[in-house]
This record gives structure tokens, sequence and C-alpha cells, in this order.
């Protein structure tokens, strides 16, 4: 947070490069860490609405999943000499605000939520990946979800508008409403914490930022894509 | 349900006994299939109001380990061919009131549930284990819930405590609140359900009613013992 903003007259120590890029690995887990615990009991509390006992157990089994995510990554923490609770703080407070905005008001809602989060927090995790070093992607590489997990929700909210298309509308609605408070939230944290220049630690301001702004439109074309193949309007 | 009440001029059946035990082994299977899967939604809720990140990761645990109970027993009805989601619904209604009536309103209420309905729930397995077959017991024994986990919750409780000793008398309160609640709804499993008259398969009602009031009696010393411990009057 104390790193001063880079410009191109000014050249940067590898001294500090590397500092600003522990800062960066450490605010990356600690918000990865902090997303995966508020999922998991997110997820598991929504997981109360629905249906059937066997649709509940689908929720729980995704949000059990998360609370190991969230051990794993506290663990990595802990191994680099960080205290995870220090490291989450700084994204308790809006990855709240984005739980607080986005109440399911029933399972329906409840599903989307799960499958849109779930699908855009995988893009994010591979977005910046190929950025990481061996060791920290290696640890995002183990909190991904997998794949079969994201095939079932698919299909789950596939099967739910096939019967009852009159739901098209208002879950059209929902995703928009879903994407747009992630991705308010996500810049939000980005500008806060200069938490995304990290990921480009030797350009200028401006270049992070657009690397950022390319980062968020991925994020949102795989989105689309995603509400298009359930028939939704995005 | 269909089970004619036994009176002693009335000599049952080998086959009879057999089948009663087995509805007796399922109805006991489906009631804490949803007990642990209710209670890993409930607890995971919960944990959100925690003051710290690390006691939110305690409940979180705690909650994680119910629902692998909760697959554990879905998985020796599945292989006892019955459908888990059928054992579990006549449990559903009850165990659900329970959990309305007893909603913590903050932290300290939090975990005083946790760790009163864990105790209550582990000395009421402990009490039909001796009366199971060496099958069934061997599920109970994989859904007890460790040592350390109630030591810890105790740890935590005690500490609480120690530090503001006015919320004494508001959880000696909803300790008591917390076990009717649970008596009660235990009172009307068994009612509804026949749900114990499997514990003494040959005996006659009166003796199965004795025998379902002497549980509920250890339960109850069981948990007054606990409150003492906590310096709590239960």
């Amino acid at each position: 947070m104390s790193t001063p903003p880079s410009s191109a007259d000014e050249p940067i120590s590898a001294g500090e490069l590397s500092a600003r890029y522990d800062k960066f690995v450490v605010d990356l887990l600690g918000g990865i860490a902090y997303g995966e615990l508020s999922g998991f009991e997110r997820l598991s509390s929504d997981a109360r609405y629905s249906p059937t006992l066997n649709d509940r157990s689908v929720l729980g089994k995704m949000a059990v999943a998360e609370f190991g995510h969230y051990e794993m990554v506290c663990g990595r923490l802990l191994a680099m000499g960080m205290d995870p609770e220090l490291a989450m703080l700084p994204f308790q407070r809006m990855v709240d605000a984005f739980h607080e905005r986005t109440q399911p008001a029933d399972w329906h809602e409840s599903l989307m939520k799960a499958y849109v989060v779930d699908a855009i927090t995988e893009d994010f995790y591979a977005a910046i990946a190929e950025r990481l070093d061996g060791e920290t992607r290696g640890i995002i590489a183990k909190v991904r979800t997998s794949t079969e997990q994201t095939a079932l929700l698919e299909g789950l909210l596939k099967k739910m508008l096939d019967e009852d298309p009159r739901l098209s509308s208002r879950l059209a609605l929902w995703g928009r409403r879903l994407v747009g408070e992630a991705l308010t939230q996500a810049q939000r944290i980005g500008a806060r914490h200069s938490f995304l220049v990290g990921l480009s630690p030797e350009g200028t301001q401006e270049e992070s930022a657009a690397e950022v702004a390319a980062i968020l439109a991925q994020l949102t074309r795989g989105h689309s894509k995603r509400m298009s193949r359930l028939g939704l309007t995005a």
C-alpha cells in the first residue's frame, strides 16, 4: 500500500521490484483466502433453499471444497511467514459488501450465483496464473474448481430453465447484477490496495491500469459466453 | 410407522423383530444424516458472526466435518439399498424447527449452540451405540466429533466467559433453551416415528418408552455437568 506509483522517469530497483511482487502475492493470496472462506459460508447457507436434499448436497459439496481451498492458501501464507488473518483483513469489507448486495432470494438465484461467481473466479485465476512465479501458480492451480463441478452447476441451471422458461428474464437480470457487483468490487479492491499493480511490477501505473482493464474485459467476455450458452441475455 | 405396538400377550415373530430393527436403523441413519447436513449449513452460516477470522475457521472446520459425516451416512444408506433422501425426509421438519427456534443472536450464542448441540449429540450417539449391531455401530463411531474439537469449543467458551463474566446469566438461559428445544424435538421424533422403539424391539411399548426416558435423562445429566464446568447454572 505504501509502494509509490512508478513512472517512466523513475527507475525501480531490483529490490523494490521484488518487494512489490512479494506484497502483491500476499495480497493475492489474502484476497483468495477470504473469498474462499466467505464463499464457503454463503454457499452453505444458500444451500438451505434447495428444493431437494440432493440439490442441497451439491452446493454443500462445493462449499466444502472452498473451505479446503481456504485452508490451503492459509497454509501457504503461514509457510511464507505471513499471518493469514492480517493478509485477509483488507479484503473483508469489500467481499462482504459483494455478498450483502447479492443475497439470493430463492433457490434459482442461489444456483445462478454459485455458477456465475464460480466461473468468473475461475477465469480470474486462469488470467493471472500465467503472470505468477511457479510456486504461487501451483497454489492457484490447487484452488481451482473441478471442471465437473462447473459442468454440474451448468447442467442444473439448464434443466431449471428448461422446466420453467419464465425464469429466463429474471435470471438474465440477476446474472447482470451479479457480474456488475463482482466487477465493481474487484475494481475497488484494485484501486484501494494497488492489488493488481503487481501484475506488471516494472510497468507504469498506466500500464498496470490497462492490464487490469484487459483482465476485466476478458472476465466480462467469458461471462457473456456462459450466459449465451444458457440462452440468457448477458 | 405401521408396526403395531407389541404387548406381552402378543408374541412377536423373529421376522417381524428383524424388520422392525431394520426400519429403526434406516430411521436412525436418516435422522443422523439430516442432522449432520443441517448442522453443517447452520454452523457455517453462524460462523460469519465470529469476531475474528480465526474463530470463523474453527466453526467452519467443524461444519466441514459434519458434511463429511452426512456423506458417510448417506453412503451407508445407499449400500443398504435405501434412498438417503427418503430416509432423511421424515426428520426434516423437526430438525428445521429446532434450528428456527434456536437462531443465535450473536457470536456468543453461536459458539454456545455449537458446543451444547455437539456435546448432546455425542452423548446420544454414545448412548445408542451399545444397542446396535456391529456394522451400524461402526458408522456411528465414524460420525462422532473428535474430542479435540469439543475441547477446543469448551476452551473458547471458557475464555469468553472469563473475559466478560456478565455473559454468564444470558448464556445459562440460552443453554437451557437449547437443551429444552433439543429434547422437545427429540421426544417428538420419538413419538411420531416410533423411532426409538427399535432400541428394545422385543420389549413392550411401555418398556421402550422407559428406555427413551432413561436416555433423555442421561443426556440432561451430561448437559448439566458441562454447564457446571463452565460455571453456568443448567
